[in-house]
């Protein structure tokens, strides 16, 4: 299988860049063909603006997502655009190594899918109109595809925990695993997450190695997260639940097929690896 | 009183734009001085990287958060950063212009908060040991500010409900309104909302300038988002609620004061202005 990482932080020797390299051993060895794209390396351009087009259609006034339909249907777009939706069609998995940052991804991650995710690639996709919203949450053009998040945090744990003070850590992820990753398609596997990521001494380490080795040989296999499709039936003509399905939830844990209960408690299968050493 | 504001956008003639614009005039006429940092026209550096430091401490190894905190205090930050946090210090509100990308915050304005909320600055701040994990939530650097944050979005209100597909609105922005801006102390304001905003013709932008103005004369006298004090007594030594503290509820509503209800019931006051045109 094709094996795309995007990996987003300055420094190689960091643990986000010993865990990169180690998922890009670990997958070559698994026969799987890796290739990465190292943000922060390449110079990636993190702002969105009329630099992405080579040939503007109405260059009196930017309208960016009419220029980025446009320069997708008409081979117009920035090289380095292209290449990265040409890497993202070629794979099989996508796996995300970041810094959370701010409770996000860094910049230069979130203007990759401001600049990758083109008017008619990553968004404005199949039919709109007639009740239909497009083909988008669980289809789209990245359908077939597999999605990983693998999240250095400086934070303990039982901050990021359900009465944690930052908020639960799946829902601080739902605007990029529901609604940047699954938005055009993706199948999301639950996050690889590690805590107090300043405390890792060898040792830690390499505990960490084996745990993430072993959710790597799982990526094809593992159970994805169960976001409930836009098309599937559950939503009605506004996009919203239909009263018969989960009846009065709400909140991001409603669109988690499975019911009404917290959405800590309706993701399967989520097993991060919680250092627990104390601060050096 | 003093009024910040950071403005992402990269059209003038946008919708952004004329907001921004719409927010000085109607500020000055207030009799408030204002400030404008226009990321785009700047050519904001969104990426945080080794070129924020004019002297590296240790330049064999980037570690961001340790230099940052050197740099803070030497001097050595780059100039554009510690010109962002003068005005943050200047200001009695900021108030953050921008349209809602994949559910956050533009690259720009992303990068913009990694790079001015400097460590010991944006956190790193306070106390850190003995029970105690710094001044943030509610304290530091930032208190006694006012943060609204006044957003356009392509997709519909019922889609950002309680139900609608993409999640509620108010916990699409918890990272960013409890995350980002209350960390450093700041109080928020519940957010001025723009929804299909590709579909606001010169009447409906009338009534949104109208509905907008009211907000900015309230921008000193609307009641905040009641998020509670890290350090107010709410909170264990984990920083977790404590067990006597709104029993049972989770996510990211427990950490507005008021009991377990939904997030989207326990906001007061928010008044977003919703367009509800056809698309053109």
């Amino acid at each position: 299988m094709k094996v795309l990482m995007v990996y987003a932080h300055p420094e190689p020797q960091s643990l986000n860049g010993s865990l990169k390299n180690l998922a890009v051993e670990t997958l070559r060895q698994e026969v799987h063909e890796v290739q990465v794209s190292d943000l922060y390396a390449m110079h990636w351009k993190a702002v969105a603006d009329e630099a992405d087009f080579t040939a503007l259609q109405h260059p009196e006034r930017l309208n960016y997502s009419g220029e980025s339909r446009h320069a997708l249907h008409s081979g117009t777009q920035a090289p380095d655009i292209a290449a990265e939706q040409a890497k993202l069609l070629w794979a099989d998995a996508v796996i995300f190594q970041f810094p959370l940052w701010w409770f996000s991804v860094p910049a230069i991650l979130k203007g990759w899918f401001e600049r990758v995710y083109a008017y008619g690639f990553g968004y404005g996709v199949g039919q709109h109109g007639g009740g239909r919203w497009g083909d988008r949450y669980g289809e789209g053009t990245l359908k077939g595809r597999r999605a990983l998040l693998s999240i250095t945090m400086g934070g303990r744990e039982p901050q990021y925990g359900p009465r944690g003070v930052n908020g639960p850590i799946d829902e601080l992820l739902f605007p990029i695993q529901h609604g940047t990753l699954y938005y055009p398609g993706m199948e999301v596997l639950p996050p690889f997450l590690v805590y107090e990521s300043r405390g890792i001494d060898a040792a830690a380490y390499d505990q960490l190695a084996q745990a993430y080795r072993e959710r790597l040989r799982r990526l094809f296999t593992d159970e994805t997260l169960p976001y409930r499709m836009q098309n599937g039936g559950d939503y009605d003509e506004r996009q919203v639940l239909k009263d018969t399905v989960a009846p009065g939830a709400e909140g991001f844990s409603a669109h988690l097929r499975g019911g009404n209960s917290p959405a800590t408690q309706q993701i399967p299968a989520i097993t991060p690896y919680a250092v627990t050493l104390e601060p050096a």
